[in-house]
């Protein structure tokens, strides 16, 4: 019996043959050996603006200086799909949520970690975007990447990448903001349009096209709330912030009222949907109160304060579409209630579930 | 044309029909509404020890109090597989292996956080299982999961489970531990036997017997580094650690060599290995050297203190095996060679890319 030559494929290599030339993700790429050390000292350390001739992984752990007080201390995973969306990608989104989550406790970011889990056969171009992204939204955003891991898995068990940031922030003495804070009669402001990252992420997915092309609000929202803390109000005045990704507005609010033990009563006619989220929403089905934001917050404030936080939110980009959208009530808690724009009232209830998976 | 009825099986239903009765991950719980929130109330609170009737995600961050000084950050993805093997699994691995990346900046854990990236359709009971294993480990260590994330993507596009824990610790004022600081001259302590973790994993994967269960080492190491801080040596003669995972002793070793710019001499004969390992690696055609340890640590200390901290070490279960295994010299810097038991040297150089690629 003849045997035939096997002809050899070279995406088909597996370590450790050496792949060195190869413009894909290997396994080796994730082993802690000499080609981890490459990808680290050729691709993450510049994308994430790391001073030339760095070297590679010689160290586990950042080390960080803090001054005596809190801390504040955040993580999450990034799956979106697709990885590259009008307006962002998963890298920005990655570094601009962990700093939100951050500020919501009303912290100053200090430094961020970036866990990466590659997909073997994933282009090198393809990381070396995202992590581009991620270093220049670190940048604009005053936060360094202080460490980082990768791991690779075979084809088929990953979807392309995927992100984990964690975050570190630091709590200005005297800041008090926590969800159970919120009191009956705050104000609840919203710093400016919603539901736009949901559709932007939509859009691309359905390739549908809405007329206007709406991108992602993705944005850090620590200078928004320095500025917020800034303002010229009583301190202490700020009870609650929260940013409404998953879930949208609606989880936000409820999720506070239920931590709070109040009722939430929206205006739904002052909250700002833009005309191109609302018309793609109605084709959708979906509810843009429900629908996820990257750039936006909720604030929880006494009314003494609402004067001036709406001026010093309204002063910077991230808050100029600020609005007073509701407020606390003693009614129903844990319950939002929304006023419709023809004067009835209903109940506003989470998803039980998901309206768009992998959103972010 | 009469059309066929659609079979529905349960399995394939999904959000947003109500699928509270399932025992699997469906795509809602990573949604951020109400079934995420319940994933997080009946599954991983109750998992990480949170006192019983805590409520769910009500804040974004997590806030810990320092003293001034510094802290550590570390980050690590875990992707092993299988999950589950002998004396240990993905949970246990997470908390400690975090830990000790902290620890060998010298630092004692302050918190760690938990992101899971989850497959569609993973059983609930798996899930229970891993976040119960990580809620012992951390209790162990005396360290709190103080805040996670959830993400859930579609089946065939993860295995199973994903988990990152990334972790803050507090460096002791006077510790100056880093891998630049290794010295010509210091002696090489290595705390125990190694290989055990990758064979461990490599047993069941390969499903080889190889006559003796050979079980995970994975252990925390903050202690044990404590104890040597403590050991009755100069202060700042602990000059180098290094936890030698992926890549094994020999990547720990070149990676200090590389850092300090001094060459590195290991005494072969003297590196504590199994008689199972050993074999093992002999039937696997693999180098001990090169296996991953997840409970071990190298530590580059100034002649001075060897004797002082290798009484502290092996004063403790986790050091109980420490050994002398070589020394640092200015010989080939940024490089490590070994003197073999048959008295000749070998370059001992890194791999290139993976041995047993998903080996944490």
């Amino acid at each position: 019996m003849r045997e035939e030559p096997v002809a050899i494929d070279p995406e088909d290599w597996v370590c450790p043959l050496p792949l060195r030339e190869t413009t894909r993700i290997v396994a080796g790429h994730g082993g802690g050996g000499i080609l981890s050390e490459e990808l680290i000292e050729n691709l993450f350390l510049p994308a994430f603006g790391a001073p030339p001739g760095s070297v590679g992984p010689s160290r586990d752990s950042a080390v960080l200086e803090v001054a005596a007080g809190r801390i504040a201390v955040s993580t999450d995973s990034y799956v979106v799909a697709p990885l590259f969306f009008p307006g962002g990608d998963i890298g920005d989104l990655a570094v601009n949520g962990t700093i939100n989550d951050l500020a919501m406790s009303g912290a100053q970011p200090l430094g961020l970690t970036a866990g990466f889990i590659l997909e073997e056969g994933l282009e090198l171009e393809v990381l070396a975007r995202v992590a581009q992204s991620m270093g220049k939204a670190a940048d604009a955003a005053g936060v360094r990447i202080v460490t980082g891991d990768t791991k690779v898995v075979g084809k088929g068990s990953a979807d392309q990448l995927f992100v984990n940031t964690a975050g570190v922030g630091v709590i200005p003495a005297g800041v008090d903001i926590g969800p159970e804070r919120a009191c009956v009669g705050d104000d609840i402001i919203v710093s400016g349009a919603i539901g736009e990252h949901g559709v932007a992420i939509m859009s691309v997915r359905a390739g549908i096209d809405f007329g206007t092309v709406v991108t992602t609000d993705s944005a850090p929202l620590h200078r928004l709330v320095a500025a917020m803390l800034a303002a010229d109000a009583p301190e202490g005045t700020i009870h609650a912030l929260r940013d409404p990704t998953r879930g949208g507005l609606v989880a936000a609010v409820v999720e506070i009222a239920r931590a709070a033990g109040v009722g939430i009563l929206l205006d739904e006619g002052a909250i700002p949907v833009p005309e191109a989220v609302a018309s793609a929403c109605g084709f959708l089905g979906l509810d843009p109160l429900q629908v996820a934001n990257e750039g936006k917050l909720v604030a929880f404030v006494a009314p003494t304060a609402t004067e001036a936080v709406l001026a010093a939110m309204r002063a910077r980009p991230e808050g100029a579409g600020a609005a007073v959208i509701g407020r606390v009530v003693a009614d129903h808690p844990g319950m939002a209630v929304g006023r419709t724009s023809f004067g009835t009232t209903r109940v506003i209830e989470r998803e039980l579930g998901e309206q768009l998976p992998r959103i972010c």
